[in-house]
């Protein structure tokens, strides 16, 4: 009864089930269910890289073995990637040739890459059958392909060559040639692609699977759109550590010193980019100790400048992600919308606190050189924040890593620069 | 031969075409195409606001209203959200009575809601019928529909009492009563429920389609996998804004007053909050005064420790988005172990902060005032970091508004306080 029970939920719930309980249930689970059976929970589980090695140490190795030769393709090198080597041959040596020369192909390609995420388990079909033959694989074929709703055609030379969806199988007659009905205009990606720009692909066109094919035409595998939805929030979460100035993010179980050493080396390297600050406040000595009040308004200036490089900055960043910020006239459209828009914010906010020195303190002349300052700084820290993202893009260089904790510890530098050397040059 | 060309594209590459061809060649379009061609090119589309009524504009009324009610109800009703109450009617005047109802009862829903991105064009089928019959209703379902790989079962009363995949239809008999086959486990969303959970949900499950229901388990829609894709970017992007301290992209064809309007509130709020940073430094002038070289080192220590501010924000707001940090004992361990990865690196940075003070500029008590300022900010600023987004949770305040630009101005405030109140204990 509970064997039925626990079949009736769906497979992601099979999986929290199966992570949250004792290793002794665990135990009993392995009895109870064939290597099949939990190769469907293994795929929905959403682990962190250590407790794959720990579950899989819980199983006789046999078990484990078969268990990984039925799980999909990219699934089973996801995990398989998490073992150290030697580990991972005692794995493949209990395994089939063919499962082994299929999981040894699929670990070959890079991380971040097409090959990378796809599965070998589609349905292809040879473009001179028939829709009634067709239906006849896709039966077949059902239990164990990652998706059944388009079918992938190929010619002899196990080219790519159409795509048939199951909505127009179902349509079609059954005595057709499948190479009659099928859609000859297949949108694959090549193996090599990055994983944003699959991403993009399966965004913008709605598929549900994407082919992935190689230099000759040759169907490779498969990418199915459950991935790329882990691929737009693994990317989105990179691109959102990165402009916090982090590596990768710590997860909860993680204690305290790992999660300060992935956060120090950001914050050292910084820390000796500020020490700038203070050594260029130290050159302009002699204007501090002569005018004592401008001290008080470097915070202000840099914070604020800093601010507003920070916003350039993540405009830049999220127009080269979304390639409108694409080609050369309009990464220069760009730089000058944000060289105006710096222009206009550091005039406005020049005003404000120019009027607010004067009302507060009663200096004008005070009030207009941190206006000025404020104004220039802005208006760099604004150009900056564009213009950084930019050149590393242009660099070959991933535009996210240009963070906000980088621009500002910059412009503290720049605006101090500004202020004190303007005040040096107006005011001595 | 042009006509046919067209229509072996795919609809996202149609769409391309038809939105960068000049108004003459539309206006062509319009003359070769039915209203129900062209609603599969308008349904993927991809523009700003504006264009859609632009577009609209440049057809024949009439034409306008039928491509309008042969569109896919959730983009028909973005199309029309994005009108003006009068044009919006004019042309619901002139769809059949069907259409105006399912296109009114969407528009009801919240943005944001399951309901505003759901979509009327779902295969229903009664829990008695035969598999034979589902087969029959899929075929003639299979032009019009969004999906036809989920079919969901109802009863009697119109309610959700289960789903049959098309997989699991074509490996199932010819005459069995769909109730025997179905799974009873369906997951389904509340209609209004948020847009982010029914994300989760998919992400979570893997699922092509989710099916919504009201207080009464009644089928209302779907939600397919392609619209949870752009509400995962879309999620994605606003974090990212936020994060930034900007309340929404910049798109490059805006000029520098729109973009400038647009992050001038942040800003200019963010100046009114730093001039406490001047006017704290003005309350400690006699320190300065009597200790000149301290200020030097304000905007290291005020920039190091928002820095990591920013680190914790993001984690926190991350671990909030992700559930990680889901009920008050998680949030609790956040927030420690947020306090113990302030002290980690605030001890570091201090030690490091202090030498090279001492080493640079031979003043041992002023290197460690500057390291001892310096832990405590960090430990401030890290704790602060993760407090504001669990205290903006807690009162029902997205976290993500707590910007990287609002914690930084906010940690000006409290190192430069903790760094001249230190100073003036200690030193004087
Ligand atoms: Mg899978
Ligand atoms: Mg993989
Ligand atoms: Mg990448
Ligand atoms: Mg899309
Ligand atoms: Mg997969
Ligand atoms: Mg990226
Ligand atoms: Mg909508
Ligand atoms: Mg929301
Ligand atoms: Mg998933
Ligand atoms: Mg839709
Ligand atoms: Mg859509
Ligand atoms: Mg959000
Ligand atoms: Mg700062």
């Amino acid at each position: 009864a509970f064997r039925d029970e626990f079949f009736e939920l769906h497979p992601y719930d099979q999986a929290q089930f199966y992570e949250k309980v004792t290793p002794d249930i665990r135990q009993i689970i392995y009895q109870y269910l064939s290597p099949e059976e939990l190769a469907e929970i293994f795929q929905a589980l959403e682990l962190d890289d250590d407790e794959y090695v720990e579950f899989l140490n819980e199983m006789d190795i046999n078990y484990a073995a078969t268990m990984l030769s039925e799980m999909n393709s990219d699934d089973a090198v996801d995990v398989l990637n998490e073992l150290d080597d030697d580990e991972r041959d005692s794995y493949l040596n209990l395994m089939d040739d063919e499962t082994v020369e299929e999981i040894s192909e699929l670990m070959q390609y890079e991380n971040y890459t097409a090959g990378a995420i796809m599965t070998t388990e589609y349905v292809a079909i040879n473009e001179n059958s028939t829709t009634r033959s067709a239906m006849h694989i896709l039966r077949n074929e059902a239990p164990t392909a990652e998706t059944i709703y388009y079918l992938f055609v190929i010619n002899m030379k196990k080219q790519l060559v159409g795509v048939l969806s199951l909505r127009d199988l179902i349509v079609a007659d059954d005595d057709v040639l499948i190479r009659d009905v099928m859609n000859e205009r297949v949108v694959s990606v090549h193996v090599k692609d990055d994983q944003e720009e699959v991403a993009q692909i399966m965004r913008d066109y709605n598929f549900l699977a994407l082919p992935v094919i190689d230099d000759q035409q040759e169907l490779l595998g498969i990418i199915t759109v459950d991935d790329i939805i882990d691929v737009i929030d693994e990317e989105a979460e990179d691109d959102y550590s990165k402009l916090a100035g982090i590596s990768d993010f710590d997860h909860a179980d993680q204690g305290p010193f790992t999660a300060a050493k992935k956060r120090l080396p950001w914050l050292v390297m910084l820390l000796f980019l500020g020490m700038i600050t203070a050594s260029l406040m130290a050159q302009f000595e002699d204007t501090l100790d002569a005018v004592a009040i401008l001290a008080i308004f470097i915070p202000l200036i840099s914070g604020t400048s800093g601010n507003s490089g920070t916003q350039a900055l993540a405009v830049a960043v999220r127009g080269l992600a979304t390639k409108e910020a694409g080609d050369e006239e309009s990464k220069l459209k760009l730089l000058l919308r944000e060289l105006s828009t710096g222009m206009v914010m550091g005039v406005l906010c020049a005003v404000v606190v120019t009027g607010i020195v004067y009302f507060w303190k009663g200096e004008l002349v005070i009030g207009m050189l941190v206006g000025a300052a404020m104004c220039c700084s802005i208006i760099v820290a604004t150009l900056a924040g564009a213009l950084i993202p930019l050149l590393m893009h242009r660099i070959g260089v991933d535009p996210a890593v240009a963070s906000g904790p980088f621009i500002t510890t910059l412009n503290d530098i720049t605006s101090i620069l500004i202020y004190l050397g303007l005040a040096t040059v107006f005011i001595l």
